[in-house]
């Protein structure tokens, strides 16, 4: 039976199930210079996450008619694959689009009011012997416009919770489905400075490429208002939990530090894992370290996810979610 | 004109609104001692939060005929009041009820997703450099089941923004509204034993009072559930945004540090503020000092429904929220 390398790791039902089947697993997860050596001859299907790169180089070492043919990527965003490479080596790629989306929403949600309730840092304070009440006061969600920087399954899901909440949905989308955002009463903005312009809230639903790396700067972050939709004086805030890079992490220190942004909430960087950041020195930050699909339940649809885009492959159907 | 106290602080606003209403305003809080000396006397109306004591050996020391007629309580909660002594006294008492409650939502959604995904753990541990991506799996809260301990306009506003995320509700309320839970979709408990039974999430919305005191004990954490109506291995979770003194603190440090317990997220404690507790050492406890009410919405509603209140009252109408 096919070998599949798991380099990232997998929810343990997900592994049981796939050798259950048959698979031949290896759980282990290689260094880039391995890579470069060309272990990945050894193996039918790779399932990675985010952390091993199969960048153009890594890829060009599999040889024709030996090495993978499937690369499996257990979440969504997949900028740590060459999905070109792949395609001239004739590697089909598949990523779980759809498994950890409420995760994300719920981490989206959570960043967006710990940042408005300064929650962490109550109880950074509180374990200090500091009673910050009076330091802490905070702004309502409700009434705010939230500009939602992509439309896809987490913005919509995030659109659902925030209306919810109170908040008016506004959206940036190039590849918008004008039917959904219609259905979610949401204002569709031609262009994404447009949408800055007229949020005081910022949530990044986007994939990380050319067109959208540093697409949060000085610039755009001076264009957003600081009084609220409903004449609130509730400053500016930016939430991502997509991809790192998106934000331009110096411009957005900077603001933090002059005041000009009122609080960020990240769950991912432009270099991971983050380490001696200037963010972390701010009060007005607050930070996951990369944890938006990081839940048992997401874990558990990614493995069943996974698996059927493994049998499909193998059994000669073709999988849902192939992207090349 | 009425020469009115404002104890514990109220919105800028509404201060200069009633100075231009021609009251005397005077902004100072007084200890106990001074309070006990019969300070109430020199006033025709007191506005507190809930630091100022109105107890009731303070309240017997305003004279028939001279002192305060008005107990504004810029807030919800009137534990810090004894309205038995105050209507002995002929005072009137108001709170503000309408103004807080969607502040205190949002902050109670706030915690319930801090809670189940590790947000101020992982900004602790950024903030030390510590990378904890592996540590911090989480749960959702899609698919389980939030039972919510009161169901008054605030339990109302968490219902919605919960049943949004996907959650199923369950409430127990001894002075049910049937109509407004069956317009949320709420599964009814007949007695608050049958809601910890039913739930592996459990947010408080009730007052304190005789009845409330230690309602959430050792005893009835173990009632809940680990496992979650969607079958994950969630844990149990408990939020506080209410008032101290309804949970047993002792009784959840122990069942926090035993595992018992997964997470508790609390806004309020038995004794504010808190200082030197076994929780801030516990990494599955996380607080906030009170700040439920603290937005500047909240705040200038809140100023806004005193202003109202208090014209009403100095003006022969009555006041639309006495409490006596």
């Amino acid at each position: 039976m096919a070998k599949i390398l798991i380099s990232d790791g997998m929810a343990n039902d997900a592994i049981l199930k796939l050798k259950k089947l048959q698979y031949e697993v290896i759980e282990k997860h290689y260094t880039q210079k391995e890579l470069l050596s060309g272990v990945l001859n050894e193996y039918d299907a790779i399932i990675v996450r985010s952390a091993t790169k199969l960048n153009e180089k890594v890829l060009s070492t599999v040889e024709s008619g030996k090495g993978i043919r499937f690369i499996g990527r257990a979440g969504v965003g997949v900028d740590n694959i060459d999905i070109k490479e792949a395609t001239k080596k004739n590697i089909v790629v598949c990523n779980t689009p759809q498994s950890s989306t409420q995760s994300v929403v719920e981490l989206t949600i959570g960043h967006l009011i710990s940042s408005t309730r300064h929650i962490v840092t109550g109880d950074r304070q509180l374990r200090k012997n500091i009673w910050a009440k009076k330091e802490l006061r905070g702004t309502e969600l409700s009434g705010k416009n939230l500009g939602l920087v992509g439309f896809g399954r987490i913005a919509q899901g995030v659109s659902k919770v925030a209306s919810a909440l109170g908040m008016n949905i506004h959206c940036y989308d190039p590849y918008l489905n004008k039917n959904i955002a219609d259905q979610h009463n949401c204002i569709v903005h031609a262009d994404v400075d447009s949408l800055f312009y007229n949020c005081t809230h910022i949530s990044i639903h986007c994939n990380l490429n050319e067109n959208t790396y540093h697409l949060v700067n000085q610039e755009r972050i001076k264009m957003m208002p600081v009084e609220g939709h409903d004449g609130s004086k509730c400053g500016r805030h930016i939430v991502n939990c997509a991809r790192g890079g998106i934000i331009d992490e110096t411009a957005a220190c900077n603001a933090l530090s002059n005041g000009e942004l009122a609080s960020l909430g990240l769950d991912v960087y432009e270099n991971e894992p983050l380490s001696k950041s200037r963010l972390t020195g701010l009060d007005t930050f607050h930070g996951t370290p990369h944890i938006g699909a990081s839940t048992i339940e997401a874990q558990d649809r990614i493995g069943e996810e996974m698996i059927a885009l493994l049998n499909d492959f193998f059994n000669e159907k073709k999988p849902h979610s192939i992207l090349n």
